[in-house]
């Protein structure tokens, strides 16, 4: 039976979850992450030593790394004092191996043979752009990090775009090309996941792509970005983007977080802040709704090295519960027929 | 036949190119390293995050280790711009393991698992300590750094010393314990070799073990550190910080290098540099001489990435003819009993 090829979409932490559940199966991974973020230690070495981002793509290396404990400890580790104070060692070292092979796409390629990377790990691109948001009433915020840390109601946005205007990856365009399965999300829905879809040949060949695509709609609105989108919004927003209703399934948490977690959550980011569908809403909807328990519920899924391994005081993704829909969406026609051949 | 176990001593290129040498050879190989450098990249971390001095060990792990090129590349570069500027990738990755991993020769143990090293590389110590060197006029040169840029007389050093005291690293001395043969040199003689032997228990190690030791002489002498010294000099200045004659073997080359080098060298190094050999000197003295062509000779003996590629503008010892007489010491009994057998 040959493996299915799953290429995710995103960046950052969502990305890291989804892989790390989905790297436990035996699938063809490839994760295509955004190349938006400009804060912290990436957005020192951006701009300081003309890097392209660093950050997200290391915590997909992460994720799919085969290597010791150590390694994924050292990739994470910040240091402390000095002139190198708040630098990710896993940035620094992305960064020295873009400069020493000359472009961002080949130092990744160089970390994954070095950590030892189960699948690979695709920047969406390799051109260098900043992102830009303008709202309806006049505000322009530049760059991923303002953005990020900026309010602005969802219903006023006017614009979201990249300056200059920039060009996908070849190696992410034919990932899409061949895929059997498209997986967008979870993250943050302007800073991590549009971003990779506003590249327009990016989109184009999605929308052309013959994959199931199946969504992950993330589990809580984030507040002065997304207040009160439900699920069929996440979806037209992003469709939008793809110029086509490409979205096949969507996962979509039914499970309650637990009452210390709302309490903390109602008190940070007001009433309602967990993501709702709205049957009625749309009959017409083109996508399929797998509705379950997706939520981490105390479990430990992370090494104690990992970026995500004090996770449980949060509303979070299970990466196992997620991978293995992901995986049972990726072999139904195999399942169709053993049914078939019981039958 | 067993592997010979072989320990060098000493630090930086010296250490760099006799191990990128032996290491052809099948022999089981450990490299202790000078602990006392605090001059560039290496001095800033020591200062600003207090980790010890990783550039030593670091041009060792990179002659011992059996990845690629591009690791090999990663290790020696030096970042250009920023706030980064001047720090060498693999001084940053070394501080980093010995900050997760709580000591520097933990860090550098897991260094050496990840960089596939072939052997070990041991620093001579585990603790933080400043080389000072005082001499009869009043001077007090303090740390490695200054020592080396500073000019001195041999003949009016006081005393030469680590402030506070130090003791060696455990492994270390049962790696000297356990040797068949010892190491020592080339190298910076106050910098990078004799740090090792002012560390008492070291030395005494040294002076109880029963391996034969060999002593790589320089070639030539430092400008206002070791001006007119001749082999004789070094050979008794080392023995006397061991407390004993141990030294066997010594290597001393007489080949003359080019006439385009000494004429270069003659007008930054005056006069008499080649470090000399005076037979009659010393009539009862107790090592072997070894006289050899030992000189590097216009061959490429080091990737393009090595710290040593650009090394035919210099006078310096190669590597492959070194190492080959090494092994030859090392496996000299062997010899005696094919000979004999053929006999």
């Amino acid at each position: 039976m040959k493996k299915k090829k799953i290429v995710t979409i995103g960046g950052g932490t969502g990305s890291f979850m989804l892989l790390s559940g989905l790297k436990k199966y035996q699938v063809d991974l490839s994760a295509i992450v955004s190349m938006a973020d400009d804060g912290g230690s990436t957005g020192v070495l951006r701009d300081e030593l003309g890097v392209l981002p660093p950050g997200d793509v290391r915590q997909c290396l992460v994720a799919l790394s085969d290597s010791s404990e150590t390694l994924r400890r050292l990739l994470n580790y910040r240091f402390e004092e000095g002139g190198l104070k708040g630098h990710s060692f896993g940035n620094l070292f992305l960064s020295a191996l873009e400069k020493i092979s000359g472009s961002f796409s080949r130092g990744v390629e160089e970390a994954m043979h070095i950590l030892n990377v189960r699948g690979q790990v695709i920047p969406v691109t390799d051109q260098d752009a900043k992102l830009y948001l303008e709202t309806t009433d006049g505000c322009i915020f530049s760059g991923e990090n303002e953005i990020n840390h900026s309010d602005f109601s969802p219903g006023k946005i006017k614009k979201i775009y990249f300056n200059p205007k920039i060009k996908a990856n070849k190696k992410a365009l034919k990932c899409i090309k061949e895929a059997d399965v498209i997986v967008i999300g979870p993250g943050n829905h302007f800073c991590s996941i549009l971003p990779n879809f506003l590249i327009s040949d990016f989109s184009e060949a999605i929308r052309k792509s013959k994959a199931k695509v199946i969504y992950n709609c993330n589990l809580t609105n984030k507040k002065g970005h997304t207040d009160g989108l439900d699920v069929d919004d996440y979806v037209d927003s992003i469709n939008g983007f793809i110029g086509k209703d490409r979205i096949d399934y969507v996962t979509f948490n039914v499970k309650k977080p637990s009452r210390e977690l709302m309490e903390k959550y109602e008190k940070i980011e007001g009433g309602r802040f967990l993501v709702d569908f709205n049957v009625q809403k749309n009959p017409n909807r083109k996508y399929k709704l797998i509705k379950g328990n997706f939520i981490l519920n105390g479990e430990a899924e992370y090494g104690k090295a990992d970026a995500l391994a004090k996770t449980r005081s949060f509303i979070r993704h299970s990466s196992n519960k997620l991978a293995k829909t992901i995986f049972m969406v990726s072999e139904i026609e195999n399942y169709k027929n053993i049914i078939k051949e019981i039958l």
